[in-house]
């Protein structure tokens, strides 16, 4: 098996990339393949001290950039990271590739060269939501990759996110719910009342509609989705989390006995912004394409790239992507 | 002026909303009409030592719950509080209607009973979102009246939230912001990239697309958008609210210097939890049907009520129904 690691996606990249292979390396059996301009990856390797012999690096000289134009970027820059990756997973290769880079050229470049699974209308970025307070977390699908949508789309999130958290988190029968309006089962519009009825007609456990008041709270293990709304719920979570996280600050520090209070409290204040630590998930899985594909956040450091590594070793040995693929083609969900 | 007051819907009713329409009285020179069971709100006016002349009790002895359909309860219960208010409202004979009960009737029975503005395609909910730490609200309209839309109900949803705004708020220019999954001119499904377009050329003060993490930190005065993203957003944001002040508290009694902590800054904490609290907001109007319709939490008490009357008296003194009309149909925004 080898793995592939974009050397130059993020915000620090390639240091923090190169940092987290040569973490993860002596822990894995398979070989990574760090992407990227061969001297420098080279450098930082042995500045890391590595003497290892399972990682590899592959030259690529071009880097897309998130203000490119996904598409025409993964067209015309045939030197890139991605484009060099994605071509690699496609002739065999490569089984999966990890990147910090633009999501969009990993979806075009996803799309363009590596393909769909048969019968998988739309690929879909996939993220793990905490349940707080839980130490766990829920597998939300789509997150944005499709924001036009149509019900069988979110029918295959439910699927493809369902077969992902049963082979990577050993969950047996997990539970899938619809993001909607309102828990009743009639709930929504068209798009979500014809998902409802696909949902429910298949052999996924599929338990209903929940709130996006209600998705936190841990109720299930994947939310299928809409794009559209799938994006709206990640970054609204996200805003308001980051916006009381800091006024919950600002307050605390705020006065001589809030100070003093801030003073007592701090160790277990810094507990729960861990909580909102997702590095340890490995990245977000980009499901449908015909390979393993994982999208880390573009702030990666080493350790978020060390958990993708093992991740994708994971995803690879459980077979995720023929799953899918079974699921759909036989209309055997599970 | 006559304010028409739900007597029956909620949480708390009815004394709690006695009790509010009892606060508010002595400070507005219009009239307040309580509608519920004439015996009921009597007694408990008279509990309250009301003497004052300008709150009058409608006799209504019907209730429509949340657990009914609402257009069904709309056509069947005659004397319900939400039938007769409505109906009171289009003879002339109420100039505002605020209630805590079923929001799915209030809807219904603004559609089928009083009507929409001449223009308006749709009716939405309107909800005030905050500013978090900044002490003031950002509009969020639709809120889920219309899960399935189009581009127009969605800039009509933008030229509603100015006018409204403007007129309570006293904001000249209101900026108005299109809820979308990326905040670049291009960006989401074709629903919102026609109503981006709708937006930008109309003469409101657009100033392009803001994605759900943004909203919180108070970056315009009117989030425009469709009923289901609406909701969505509404609905996580409250969530992870509850959630991570939960956290926070549990964190903040976990261990012995933490409890002395909690203990030394608790003060701020409470503030901090009152940012939180929109009963001073005044609920959330109805906006598009032909008269002022204010919407307050189930769960809400006398302050809720007062708040919401004396907004009502500035919705109906603006004459921000009239202003919506002549927008709509003269084409010209604001």
């Amino acid at each position: 098996m080898r793995i592939l690691v974009d050397g130059m996606g993020g915000d620090y990249s390639p240091s923090e990339i190169v940092k987290g292979a040569v973490m993860a390396a002596p822990h894995i059996n398979e070989t990574i393949a760090i992407l990227g301009p061969e001297e420098i990856i080279n450098e930082l390797l042995a500045a890391e001290g590595w003497n290892g012999n399972n990682i590899e690096v592959i030259n690529a000289t071009e880097v897309i950039t998130n203000d490119e134009a996904p598409a025409k970027a993964i067209r015309r820059k045939k030197d890139s990271t991605i484009v060099k990756a994605m071509t690699m997973m496609k002739e065999g290769q490569g089984d999966a590739f990890i990147s910090a880079g633009s999501t969009g050229a990993l979806l075009s470049g996803g799309l363009l060269i590596l393909g769909r699974i048969k019968g998988i209308k739309r690929p879909a970025i996939a993220a793990f939501f905490p349940k707080i307070g839980q130490d766990d977390t829920t597998l939300i699908v789509d997150c944005g990759a499709n924001v036009e949508s149509k019900p069988e789309y979110i029918y295959q999130n439910g699927i493809m996110g369902s077969i992902f958290v049963k082979a990577l988190k050993g969950i047996d029968n997990p539970e899938v719910k619809l993001l909607n309006v309102g828990a009743e089962d009639a709930k929504g519009d068209d798009l979500h009342k014809e998902a409802f009825k696909l949902l429910e007609s298949s052999s996924l456990n599929f338990t209903g509609n929940v709130e996006g008041r209600d998705v936190c709270f841990g109720v299930c293990d994947v939310v299928a989705t809409d794009g559209f709304s799938g994006n709206v719920f990640l970054k609204s979570s996200e805003g308001i989390a980051i916006a009381i996280m800091k006024r919950v600050k600002e307050k605390m520090t705020d006065g001589i006995a809030a100070k003093l209070g801030a003073a007592l409290s701090y160790g277990k204040l810094r507990e729960l912004k861990d909580e909102f630590n997702y590095d340890t998930e490995g990245g977000a899985p980009i499901l449908g394409l015909k390979g393993a594909v994982l999208k880390i956040h573009g702030n990666s450091k080493a350790p978020a790239v060390y958990y993708a590594i093992k991740k994708a070793v994971r995803y690879v040995e459980n077979d995720v992507t023929g799953q899918i693929e079974k699921a759909v083609t036989c209309h055997s969900e599970l």
